[in-house]
């Protein structure tokens, strides 16, 4: 109380929480990472040269990271949870590669997107192909419990993208609209991701919904954190493109609340840009000054501090273990993260 | 022997062999498009107005007419197969959204395609819905083996998609490439949606693999037909433009063999519309006049026969009643449809 922390600080905070998680789950990781190579194999090259370039160019393994984590907390000795881990992350990627096409996405983790290298066509099909070898992964695993919570989440992160499009490019979005959108094409698979670590160790219903609702609310945390990021991340570190969002006419909460909160001759502005898209060269230098001047991206991080709180009170119910306190340090690496 | 029998007589035999499997599975059938209009229900509009357009627009329901038909020869009693043939045509639907995306195309089934209607990133994100729903399906029919099966053909036909991206335009492809590529995008799913048939009824291995043969033999005649109707078919019946595959360069079977039965400067023809894309008003006419003149068409068809037979053949296990003599019936069908 009264010490004041400084950005700089929470960032350095941030990166130790990341690299906690990380060295607790790495020889873990290393076999899911055998199993994404493995299972991006074909006899079409083209397949294994695209999901390469997408799988191999190092995204934070975020999501197969929380599978390893909470299957270990919760107390489970096995090795089911790496080809699960992997599973989860063969549909994220399949997720990122249709994302790029509907975005008309050029650039990704630093690199140019596979749609910009290949074609959207390739991007499509070997999206498809993924998201085919991430059920026949699960259901390799053989849990029907398993199942239903990867295929479920599938259809709700399909149905978010659905939603995000609607909402698109239309000002009169509101924060419940917004929050609809991101628990469905973000959160859903963070949950999924918790929820399989209690279901393969067989705990009870308690634990099993307690890391559902940790992964949600983390999830929610980190869509935050990427949409305030579209607009004040520093280039390369991003690895994308500041301000794609804005381009896009993509309706995030920064712009809700910068909308809401602005006069008419402001909120004129917004509708020029984002409903008709009509921009100028320095309209994005105009839009992040009138967040600036609104607390916008300010509010939208105070907003994921609050998911965050929300995710760290869910594993209060597990012991306070080596574990716990990593997937605890993640949350605050969410808000915090530069990248 | 002796007797010729006119195309119009096949083709009349055709539609009555159709037609006598549509009044076997028409009870059934209530059933499966109960499943279809229920489970693509979704609280964003966009996903049943989308996917409404597709699937009531009045496909031939091949594909869940087989599941249907093939556990019924088995002697199955129960209704998992109403629900197991939904989600084959989810599969199917899924793909055609998919497909149509990647060959541009502007017409389906007579109406405008959802792409065209709704914008290429819908249609990728509601067949993603339409993919994971059919997931969702199969993980509450409850068998791991039909999972299985039917996973297995998910990936094998977005292998055969992507292999079929990298053929495209290239004029050295041979016929055992496109085969390869037929078996893996169409046949496939025909083959999964008869093995399930045997499955679900608790059919011993050689029944199983007897289906599964029927149903890549029917879905390599399915396709082998398709891809003459679109030099040959009459518009109107066809339901989609004359002579797509041509102007996007795919090379199919017919290509093919005028192809390699063309001399110096005919291939030169096939070089420059189908490799470099650089075609004029009356090149498709002169396509179909090289086709003719090298029998290009009539041979594909014969090549169908052939299959057609082998798939006949994988049947003769099985008792000759109604539903054997349904499924026969319907090669024939295949082999002499003008839509």
């Amino acid at each position: 109380m009264g010490i004041v922390i400084s950005f700089e600080e929470e960032q350095t905070k941030a990166e130790t929480a990341l690299a906690h998680l990380q060295a607790l789950v790495a020889d873990d990781m290393v076999k899911v990472n055998q199993t994404i190579i493995l299972k991006m194999q074909s006899s079409v090259p083209l397949i294994p040269q695209l999901a390469g370039h997408l799988i191999a160019s190092g995204g934070k393994r975020l999501r197969p990271m929380l599978t390893l984590a909470t299957s270990r907390m919760c107390g489970y000795k096995g090795d089911r949870h790496a080809e699960l881990a992997a599973c989860v992350e063969f549909i994220h990627s399949a997720t990122l590669l249709h994302d790029d096409v509907v975005d008309e996405s050029d650039m990704r983790r630093g690199l140019e997107t596979a749609n910009e290298l290949w074609g959207n066509k390739a991007s499509v099909l070997v999206g498809d192909f993924l998201f085919s070898r991430s059920f026949e992964l699960m259901v390799a695993d053989g849990s029907l419990e398993v199942l239903a919570i990867l295929s479920n989440a599938s259809s709700v992160i399909a149905e978010g993208e659905v939603l995000q499009l609607t909402t698109a490019n239309n000002m009169d979005t509101t924060e419940d609209s917004y929050m609809q959108v991101i628990v469905a094409k973000t959160a859903a698979l963070f949950a999924a991701s918790c929820e399989i670590g209690a279901v393969i160790a067989e705990k009870p219903d308690a634990e099993q919904q307690a890391l559902k609702s940790y992964g949600k609310n983390l999830g929610v945390v980190f869509q935050l954190i990427d949409d305030v990021l579209d607009f004040s991340a520093e280039q390369e570190k991003l690895g994308k493109s500041v301000g794609d969002d804005f381009r896009e006419g993509k309706v995030t909460l920064p712009i809700v609340l910068a909308f809401r909160r602005g006069d008419d001759e402001e909120r004129k502005f917004w509708r020029r840009t984002i409903e008709d898209l009509n921009q100028n060269d320095d309209d994005l230098e105009t839009a992040i000054k009138l967040m600036r001047k609104y607390k916008a991206l300010h509010d939208t991080v105070e907003r994921a501090r609050h998911y965050g709180a929300i995710a760290k009170d869910a594993l209060a119910i597990f012991p306070n273990d080596e574990y716990r306190k990593a997937l605890t340090g993640i949350v605050d690496f969410c808000v915090n993260r530069a990248y």
